[in-house]
């Protein structure tokens, strides 16, 4: 259903004038689906996505394809995006991911950090120290070579085998993040149990640290529904970076029966209708994911594409 | 995925401590609902939503059966139920369905009012002004032999034909129906396209208006995703009635292809994480929404119904 005139745009007192999405279906949604998708519909979605209007498209992963099939193709595709008027930020494990990365004339990447051992001893088969060690070098030569750095954080909120998260631990990765020489920081909440109190202890807690607002951007999966709540939340804390999967792609793979990341589009509903600023076109995006959908061979997990995934939105090529 | 100690409590600073829910699942959700339940299963809900801890429970509607066939065994059901030391509100249109409700005890009732012309015409075959005059006499009866009193009001903030709904309009029907007598109110997003910004603008005109906030609940459907963010909204500005529908429940016949009411379950995960006292066992809420989506035929639309609908939380006579 589309209505001329909805959402009804009320600013609200207390929240930023623009947010910066941070699209990661590209990478964290489509590394999470069970189809692997082709290299030139990969790269259509990115242009896809950069023509909607978002402009920083987290696009591959040069993580070792043993452990990430679905972006086995990350040298491939990224030459044919590369050239499109967008931030392209990189996922980057390691100095040999680092290598290909650069190598290929990534202007950004992103490393991965865990707030818990035990994801850490998951995902990386090492310790917290051990993690932020191996990322090290990486960022000291991405930086040296100009290159933008993000870190990512998982399980800043609650984990799957340790339960609650202290937020002093939380805290103490962040700020070591940050000493490493990041950019900006992603604070994820990789199983979703988050609540808006906890995302205000946190960010309040960062801010006593001296790490700054503006270096934040968080990270919600709507497990238990709760994502867009806590984006808002962290709003009225003055973050204005959030990341979102176009469609809600993706998903965690800890929660098999459980929706994945905060879809773009019902992200980009509530910020319209709060008048803040994206740049995205909510038309071409939901046409965008609708379209992926279909290459996917099951309906879009996004609320916001299913009530707007009507022919008029669709694009016109694929009825 | 159930972990221990999640979600984590993280109270909010400006929040109630506690929440009134008030659960339309087996009204405005069996209604919305393409299968018919048998009334022994209906009953059966009921009980154990009353189990679960919720204490506000919309029973059934004695709206005309051609118009909500999947109610039409309202005669029936209510005697099986009415013995539940919970409340149990049942929809009432008319004098005639005031005249059903009052011979079987009923002690609560809710009529329905529509803050846009053309809603009021598709609904109920009226102007927005012939409604509540057909109200007037089923509020004045229902409140002189001391039966309670809600006030349904949809469309508040945006109508599928209209569009965008002026809050002084909205206002408007609101005064009027306090003015019939309504105890409470229960403000409808109908087809789910609020965001935060004007669920504020509109409790601050009704706060202006001198409606006081104890008598308002709200009642926002997740169509576009957006009801938690837009409740936790509400909640902010001092509401404490909430309507949310048992395992997401139901949906606006308007707009089949979205998802309908704020699923009871992700309320709940929000609320316990912000430390909000609701009184509801959130695994026996789990199992009994499990247990009537096996009865419709269909996975729950809740997010939290998904993520924890594990053997554990089954009810053991079910596995």
């Amino acid at each position: 259903m589309t209505v001329e005139g909805l959402p009804m745009t009320v600013p609200a007192a207390d929240l930023p004038a623009r947010v910066r999405i941070h699209e990661v279906g590209a990478r964290d949604g489509l590394q999470n689906e069970r189809a692997t998708v082709p290299t030139q519909v990969k790269a259509e979605f990115i242009r896809r996505l950069a023509d909607a209007g978002l402009t920083t498209i987290e696009a591959t992963s040069f993580v070792h394809p043993r452990w990430v099939p679905q972006l086995a193709d990350a040298e491939e595709l990224f030459p044919l995006v590369r050239d499109l008027p967008v931030a392209l930020p990189v996922l980057v494990p390691n100095e040999r991911g680092l290598d290909r990365a650069l190598a290929l004339g990534a202007g950004r990447i992103a490393v991965f950090a865990s707030a818990t051992e035990s994801f850490a001893k998951a995902n990386l088969n090492r310790t917290v120290d051990e993690a932020l060690a191996m990322f090290d070098p990486v960022v000291a030569r991405a930086k040296a070579t100009g290159v933008h750095v993000r870190g990512y954080l998982s399980m800043c909120f609650g984990d799957p085998w340790e339960g609650a998260v202290p937020i002093p631990q939380v805290v103490r990765v962040c700020r070591a993040l940050i000493d490493l020489g990041c950019d900006e920081l992603s604070l994820g909440d990789t199983i979703g149990v988050a609540t808006p109190g906890q995302v205000t202890a946190l960010l309040t807690a960062l801010g006593e640290a001296r790490i700054p607002t503006a270096a934040l951007g968080v990270h919600f999966h709507d497990t238990y529904g709760q994502a867009l709540a806590n984006t808002l939340t962290a709003l009225r804390h003055g973050v204005t970076t959030v990341d979102a999967s176009a469609g809600g792609l993706g998903g965690c793979p800890y929660a098999k029966s459980a929706t994945g990341n905060l879809a773009t589009e019902d992200l980009v509903w509530m910020l319209r209708g709060l008048g803040i600023d994206t740049g995205v076109d909510l038309g071409r995006l939901v046409a965008t994911s609708a379209w992926m959908a279909a290459r996917l061979g099951r309906p879009s997990p996004s609320r916001t594409v299913r009530a707007l995934s009507h022919k008029d939105l669709q694009d016109p090529e694929e009825q």
